[in-house]
């Protein structure tokens, strides 16, 4: 997710934007991406039907991605870089709609933590989604955008359609997996489930499971949007209205729990939006109801609807002991070959420090290799995506 | 506010019920009142029109309140109970809509820490609620319901009222004015505005500012009750459609900060509802999500959703010490005679110790004597409606 801007009060652009022009839908010519440089969004058709945690499966995945950096001859320098909830494959471009620069422009560029210099970074957009991976807005087999009838899908399943996408690429074992939020899960699900992929992997403010509290949040959101009298069912996509209001409300009830109470208050305690006196009315007075507001219109000019619902899911489903029979050292018991870089922050209400210690317990477990650190930062959760100098050094020193 | 059904595993119901008969609507006859012991509600007309913080003034209001015990000789032994958000007078007697015991039916009643034996026990409506005093679902001079015309009132307004009642009761001095949660917020009203109107005060779960993060989370109350097309600027009475979906959303939101993490842990973890295994669909898979539902649809039978923008409005504007110049202990400064007994609970996120203790602080340098006790109990913010005997023990000995 991208929530925090008026948070950051300033971004750090020396990042080059490469643009666009080098997208190449469907590439099957790996060899042209050794040595190659850019920030286009591409996309791969995966081979086969992906299967799904649920039994079903899904035909005609494709996976829309970016790169920067360069693959190495030993094809062995290869970081993915999970995205969050609301995230997307822009990790280091201007995104398309907003026009904002990448979520993760500040980690990840030329001499930065992650080193496209050294490593070639690939984001891809998680499948549900709704920035070029198949999800719910995507065509069904009879051409008609699937809605709900879009297979509900689990964070091992995103990370299912990843490692094929790997595959495709050619790449059989990755340098790192690299993930905060949603993307810490991916992260930990791609060290459970296939642990020969990757050498390490960094999770960053995540859990290994959704709590009730967490599941409670998002079933808020939820049922803000069904509650959208165009939601339709889901059936909205070509229609004049979308749930947007829903959507929005979504966005902001979601959006506090990126925040610590401490930062809300440090930022916009009682201040007042642009009067100096309140208004008596039910107009935003205070600036964190106006800044709410805009996070939840503003998202939904870059999200769909029914992707909030899928990717929410996904997340509540969230249950990596669960996936092994109860025991989340069994969870990690081939995982031993990776190294594993655990980070949580003080202020991180949604996923705290303790959900954190519970991943390091079990890695203890299975006597794989674990650091782990609890960063102090006034941000709360979204700290992974804010001006954290000391994030900036594990993340370098870790890879 | 009454939402912790499930949390709460038996109600205690000795407390004898008194049918609804005596109600006396507009009653003038004090002496009445002195030596009876009843449970309906009753209402006056405020004699004359009640001057707001806004400016402006509200003619013809009306207050409905139960009581409980009998007003003593002296007039000396009245116990101001101030409601909470969503709470009502039906303290200690069924709820005429959902027909559930009153909400402090544990605390209140012969006996009981807030002994009818001893204490006559006043619970007034709020205005702008629901529940029989005046609010926004009331007629307005055109005979019409206020709608959103009703003018946007403060705690202090309320307690106003309050304050009105009690001269139409002719009690100058109150035993005690007591509170949780927005309860709390007029018993430090009633204190810092009228400090000769009460003898002692017994704020719980409270604070005397709501933060950023509060507010927060009643703009997205707000926001979903507006969002929703049948609110229709708030004029949905007598139509056939009111804005239930929207207004279940805003109390969905609202009821997760009325707990802790660990008690939505302890209470719901990650159990499924009625069934073995994940549905992979949209139904409440989770008990966590079907209590949520549940509670969110319940509440719309008995609340109405103008009142909710209006009293989370009035709750977002408290900031006892903006209202005496910025300085907390200043809005103290008369109420040296008082004595208050403040209580928090060690997993309230929604009002924290910290906050209490903010007003510990204040009264400390006013020189009010007080006592204040963070207890323990796993429940969160609703510690104060649900069995916590060391509250009970609390209550009992301040008063």
């Amino acid at each position: 997710m991208r929530c925090c801007d008026k948070l950051e009060p300033s971004e750090d652009k020396r990042f080059f934007y490469v643009p666009r022009a080098l997208s190449l839908s469907k590439h099957r010519f790996l060899s042209l991406w050794v040595g190659m440089n850019t920030a286009a969004t591409n996309s791969v058709n995966l081979p086969g039907p992906l299967p799904l945690d649920s039994g079903r499966e899904l035909a005609g995945v494709e996976v829309a991605y970016e790169t920067y950096g360069a693959l190495n001859a030993a094809r062995d320098n290869a970081v993915l870089v999970h995205h969050a909830l609301t995230g997307d494959q822009h990790l280091a471009s201007a995104h398309p709609v907003t026009g904002k620069p990448g979520w993760w422009e500040r980690m990840v560029g030329p001499g930065k933590p992650i080193d496209t210099d050294r490593f070639f970074v690939i984001c891809p957009n998680v499948i549900g989604s709704c920035m070029g991976s198949t999800g719910p807005a995507s065509p069904a087999d009879d051409g008609a955008p699937y809605g709900m009838r879009f297979p509900v899908i689990t964070i091992r399943d995103m990370v299912r359609a990843q490692v094929a996408l790997l595959d495709v690429l050619g790449i059989d074992r990755l340098h790192a997996s690299v993930g905060g939020s949603m993307g810490g899960m991916q992260a930990l699900s791609l060290a459970a489930n296939w642990p020969g992929r990757t050498g390490r992997v960094l999770a960053i403010a995540t859990t290994a499971r959704h709590s009730a509290q967490n599941i409670a949040f998002h079933e808020v959101g939820r049922q803000a949007i069904m509650a959208d009298p165009a939601w339709q069912g889901g059936n909205y996509y070509g229609s004049d209205s979308k749930p947007e209001k829903g959507l929005a409300v979504a966005r902001m009830a979601a959006h506090i729990t990126y925040l610590s109470e401490a930062g809300l208050t440090d930022k916009f305690g009682r201040e007042l939006q642009d009067r100096d006196a309140k208004s008596f009315g039910f107009d935003a007075d205070f600036q964190v109801e106006s800044y709410l507001r805009h996070q939840g219109i503003s998202f939904t000019d870059r999200f769909d609807a029914n992707s909030y619902l899928y990717i929410t899911r996904a997340m509540d489903y969230f249950d990596l002991a669960d996936e092994a029979g109860g025991s989340l050292a069994q969870a990690f018991a081939g995982a031993e070959g990776t190294r594993f870089c655990l980070v949580s922050f003080d202020t991180d209400w949604l996923y705290t420090t303790s959900d954190m210690r519970a991943v390091v317990h079990a890695l203890n477990a299975v006597a794989a290799p674990v650091s782990f650190v609890e960063l102090s930062a006034p941000y709360g959760h979204d700290s992974f995506l804010l001006d954290v100098p000391e994030l900036d050094r594990v993340v370098e020193g870790f890879l």
